[in-house]
């Protein structure tokens, strides 16, 4: 058991149902896309509640919003605590908010008390983590870690044909309030509460998961060309069949990689054929490979074995293999100090927990190459997210946030003695 | 050997390449469109080559268009020969033309020889026998088969806007030449001499095929039903991938159909995923199954056993399976007397030839259901046809056209006397 403060979960509560009203959907959900009125108008409101706690208002060049609360020494790093305010189109009410409003729950409680920590503890929501609007993801946070912004962002267009440098400019200007603040700079850690968008969790009754690391993700491009031919005159010998070779690979990668090694994903997401008529023997068919590690080295073994194999299985059926990378994001190993911080903090309110990968990215993973970060996951109902049915429970929310809590303050002694 | 006239084979080649120049592409290739200008432009010149001949000029209300030359006995039913002049958006010069023109050769041979036959011989040129332009193709021996046009066939629009009803009449306009005819009709026989549009003759060296039949077409529409879920935060065992299992089906089938039954076709050609995301395991995929074969309990059976793999795999990935069919065509077999005379025909000339069945669709298709039908197939390059480069030998064409030659006497002989 902790001495800690304990968080006001009634009012961290009241904090999501307020921010699910800006851009709220019919079917319960949200859709407040980077950067647009409904995302400005969270920030405004995030900014405003902060300034009324006496809590310092900063934004960077991307937009990057923090909330301060100083510390005995204000010269230290800051521990960094917070998450994302944009949602997917039809998203759901916590993914990024629970994060965000959560670390502002930490401020006011410490407030509340009268706290006075070691350094500097800031809130950060960052820019456009979602991508859906302005591609790529996790745009403020690339930004931060990078120290500039990459070549040729001002020409980036979002799926509703505006300019991704048009509205960053307008989102900055609309809240005045906030004082520009130099991209970047270092921080002690950074602690980011999320729900866990997967079913390890629930499934296994834990309400706190110790997140290791983010697993790494490389896209592949597999193009099985082989030769379009008449599906009724075309006997098997001459048959070089660019969908049957490709459902063969497919077939043999779900059979394997997988079922060999628990903390693989593979997945098939898109896939075209050529010419695409019922009658004709596919000529060539194009597919996606969606592979995820927490092992870079593990990821460059299956992307060797994947082109082999593809190379093996289309010259069997007569055909040619080419394999192409199209992203790549290595893996995030979090900080152990941080990770050990974070599980401490869970059992000393007695909160059942277990360590995991996160499947999915986070700004963590980009804060991570900088500088001492972890991740915090809560349940969410069926693993369900990137949905209007998004689901926490509330004593699941406050969990996480007094996990949060504790972690920071601990954080803030800890990492200021390093 | 036999003492039957011998067709002269400059002159139909001369002809060839006359109507390959109504259309041509610059590939060398041929664009007719059924019911076109340049169709109207081949019928023209073939109405008018067999009225200067003395052949009487008929065409029905399908547009399909006749020329006959009197037997002896002009009340007898016809030998019909011929094939179809339409062609595909890039198809080739030999596709329906060399039969139809083949057809012409004959007649004018036996003119050019004063032969007397015991009935009459009719060429005949099928109207819209590609479908590519209005579909269903075939579209004219399927109305003389039924002795009616198909219910709501008026409503018929064009891949190029175009309605069938008014480019039938136009066509049917543009030969004020031709007397019309009542749809249907009985006749004696139906020999169609086409290119094989496969590999088999050419890889055997034989000039002639003796075509015992037309394998049946069954299309089915396969539905995987599974969830959509996140492509890195969902483990194997909550995977309801969609496309998983429409791959592990699709390895099925091509691993046991084909392999097990040389008769057997079977083609995956058009295939969708839902979103169909790189990050997103698809919880929906559809694709059709083109299945041919020459028996249709075959094809039943085929059927029954894709409907229970598609459920077994469907269920051991946590998915739903629906087969549903979106086409049948049963199998034709063609007449065994005139099977054996286009067999004796080939032979009495020494031309090397086989049985085989055609995986390809054709008019005398539909003619088999109402009399006694078969077909001659040569060999084409490569097995290449629907394509500019479709190509037939010289003296493959000429071996094609003397076996209709002399099977169309033996037929109009024989058959008489039934």
């Amino acid at each position: 058991m902790t001495d800690g403060p304990v968080i006001d979960g009634r009012r961290l509560l009241a904090r999501l149902d307020a921010f699910a009203a800006i851009g709220a959907t019919p079917a319960g959900g949200v859709n407040r896309p980077a950067l647009g009125d409904k995302d400005r108008a969270a920030r405004a409101l995030l900014a405003e509640l902060g300034a009324a706690r006496g809590f310092s208002v900063f934004q960077d060049a991307a937009a990057n919003l923090f909330l301060r609360r100083a510390g005995a020494d204000d010269l230290r790093p800051p521990v960094l605590i917070g998450s994302h305010l944009d949602s997917q189109p039809t998203g759901g009410r916590f993914d990024g908010a629970l994060g965000t409003l959560a670390a502002l729950e930490v401020l006011e409680t410490l407030e509340d008390r009268g706290i006075v920590t070691a350094g500097p503890i800031e809130l950060v929501a960052w820019t456009n983590e979602e991508g859906s609007r302005f591609s790529p993801g996790a745009f403020g946070s690339q930004v931060y870690a990078a120290g500039a912004f990459p070549a040729g962002w001002q020409d980036t267009v979002g799926s509703d044909g505006a300019r991704l440098a048009d509205e960053l400019a307008a989102t900055l200007a609309a809240l005045p309030a906030a004082s520009e603040r130099l991209l970047g700079g270092p921080f002690a850690g950074y602690i980011e509460l999320h729900i866990e968008q997967g079913p390890l969790l629930e499934r296994e009754g834990a309400l706190i998961g110790v997140v290791e690391g983010i697993q790494g993700t490389r896209w592949l491009e597999v193009v099985i060309e082989g030769q379009v031919a008449h599906a009724g005159t075309t006997p098997l010998a001459d048959r070089r069949d660019a969908m049957a070779v490709a459902a063969a690979l497919i077939t043999q990668l779900q059979a394997t990689v997988m079922p060999a090694d628990a903390d693989a994903r593979l997945t098939v997401g898109r896939l075209t054929l050529t010419p695409g008529a019922v009658n004709v023997i596919p000529g060539e068919v194009a597919f996606s490979i969606d592979l995820r590690h927490p092992s870079n080295a593990e990821i460059d073994r299956l992307e060797a074995e994947i082109v082999r194999l593809a190379a093996e299985i289309a010259t069997r059926g007569g055909c040619r293999a080419s394999v192409r990378r199209s992203m790549d994001i290595a893996p995030a190993r979090f900080d152990e100090r941080l990770i050990g911080i974070v599980e401490q903090a869970a059992k000393r309110r007695g909160l059942s927990n277990r360590r995991l990968f996160s499947g999915a990215f986070h700004d963590a993973l980009f804060m991570a190459r900088l500088g001492p970060a972890a991740m915090i996951f809560v349940p969410c109902r069926g693993g369900l997210s990137h949905n209007e049915a998004e689901h926490v429970e509330p004593h699941q929310v406050t969990a996480g946030a007094q996990t949060l809590c504790d972690a920071a303050l601990e954080a803030v002694a800890a990492l200021a003695t390093a």
